[in-house]
């Protein structure tokens, strides 16, 4: 079958492989459409990143190295099961959870098995990926989607993540929550604080990101650090309280200042965002008024809520589609456009 | 009356000033014993710092500047009660919960009145303090002590401060909790965590201060970093869990990193003591084991607690006064010792 392995930086080909075959307890599925994520730049880009594997050191659970089936955001449809699998049949539309973990660790004993010590991805770390013509995979980390249509499921995974995040925050109705960075997790993070009932207000300085939390209906508020004093403006629009929660969508020190200082007492600052460099913590605002900042990684149990969320209508995905494509056009069409041109895009969706 | 006053930077002056009058709704104490405090010693050789007037600033809620009685950790007498108290008699054991408040912002609205945007300490902002003959305050603000003895009372204040973490982490009975720091707020954090059921582990250097955790049976086991390896001694300790839930009371670099690194996934890491310098925050361990951080200031509705804690017999504070002197000799054998021998003392009392 057709497939896009990664072989290391820069290096991605479209190969012929075997076909995996279905085994007990797990299902077979063909991937319809994959995103492209910012991790998936940063390997292609960069190099292999943590957790990947690299030549001559297989990832410790899937025993496997480069080259590696390529793409952890997708969508399929479910072809075969496996003896044992009773919630999934052939036909069914599904999303993967594309997690790699050892069940064993104390995270995962502890049902935080996003935090497993072995963690590895689907697409990333083995055990095939989305740009593939079938991938077979453990039913619990296969969600059916219903009659979501396959483009916006494969938007499912990054809309994941940010359920997670707002979802260890406590946010929900009625809060006023601040997000910084409108970039796709930015964005995905205001559509499920929107749907949940709370005010968002956005921070960004691209135009372009501006304009897409604006016309997506996510934003209630769209600021921009360049212009507006963030904090007093929070402060205004919060009628002098200050905002409930906010979000670190961005991973930059301004951002990060800036939603501490705009925080009410007792405040919630939830990081999301991977940040390149370690930021200062001012812990006047920590302290003063007793803050709290809590980091976020990937999901853990959040697929079937943010499936129940966009099928009830309650978060629109279409506005964050912006481009499909073939999976031979995936360098320039797709990993290099989103890095030259990453403010017009949100999801660049790839297909076979 | 006689009353020992800041004027400013080293310059505490011994004066009689009028006695003040009681009034409606409050209590008129003849304090007992002082406390001396971190932020005293930074007040007295460094210069006022916030929440504390100057001369043409008068404190927004006190309306008063320096001179200013000094002394906010104390303990006392009631005197005489004001029309309207009725939860209070003469000849009550009592401590003061020194905080002047404006009980009309946001923070004082909700209850948290310790953040309270124009907050000032009795004994440092003004309305009197601990080093005087008598002191009016609000009934609100005095706690009776029952028959605690008076000098174990004054160190109900520092004692509230760390019960005040403890509540805001949540930790609790079965938890392990790791103690950055053996200084009076660290061995304080430890003696109210021990209270409460939790295992501790405190880390320290100094020889002395490692000997106070261990000869007051606060600390199960004492860590020296300089000698430990503080993080995999605690995975030791947890069976390669990690810390439920740590606390920065030194307020520095590597102590903050080791909490961060030695929590377990899903750990709080409270954070009591003031940094002179703002922390790196390593987001690796914040995120890949989405570690909660928050601070905390004050205390707020806590001195019943404590009080209960002591007179229960689950804190024992005899261990933690370490010297009693008159307030003559509060600049030789108080501030400046406290300045010089810091690792020697926890707390030091005054009486007038």
């Amino acid at each position: 079958m057709k497939a896009a392995r990664y072989y290391g930086k820069e290096d991605l080909r479209i190969d012929d492989v075997p076909e995996p075959q279905v085994r007990p307890g797990a299902v077979k599925i063909a991937p319809a459409w994959t995103g492209i994520c910012g991790s998936d730049l940063h390997v292609y880009f960069e190099g292999p990143m943590n957790p990947m594997p690299t030549a001559g050191n297989p990832h410790p659970l899937s025993g496997e190295e480069p080259p590696l089936v390529f793409g952890h955001e997708f969508s399929g449809v479910v072809k075969e099961v496996g003896e044992g699998v009773e919630g999934l049949s052939p036909g069914d539309s599904v999303v993967v959870e594309p997690l790699i973990v050892c069940g064993e660790c104390f995270a995962c004993r502890d049902g935080r098995y996003n935090l497993c010590e072995k963690m590895g991805f689907i697409g990333l770390s083995g055990r095939g990926g989305g740009l593939s013509e079938r991938i077979v995979v453990e039913e619990r980390f296969v969600h059916p989607v219903g009659d979501m249509p396959l483009d916006q499921a494969a938007l499912i995974e990054p809309l994941a993540v940010a359920a997670h995040g707002v979802r260890l925050s406590g946010a929900g109705d009625g809060d006023v929550a601040l997000v910084g960075g409108a970039g796709p997790i930015g964005l995905f993070t205001s559509a499920v604080l929107k749907a949940l009932g709370a005010t968002v207000i956005v921070s960004e300085m691209s135009q372009k990101r501006k304009e897409k939390a604006k016309d997506s209906g996510v934003a209630d508020h769209v600021l921009d650090p360049a212009q507006d004093d963030v904090v007093a403006r929070t402060m205004e629009i919060t009628g002098g309280r200050g905002a409930d929660v906010g979000f670190e969508c961005a991973g930059v020190q301004p951002v990060f200042d800036a939603l501490l200082h705009a925080l009410k007492t007792g405040g919630m600052l939830q990081v999301i965002a991977l940040f390149s460099k370690h930021p200062t913590l001012d812990t006047g605002p920590l302290l003063f008024k007793e803050i709290k900042i809590q980091g976020s990684m990937g999901y853990a149990h959040d697929h079937p809520n943010v499936i129940r969320l966009v099928r009830e209508g309650k978060i629109d995905l279409t506005p964050f589609i912006t481009r499909r494509i073939a999976v031979e056009d995936i360098v320039p069409e797709g990993l290099r456009r989103l890095m030259e041109h990453k403010d017009e895009e949100v999801k660049i969706l790839v297909h076979l």
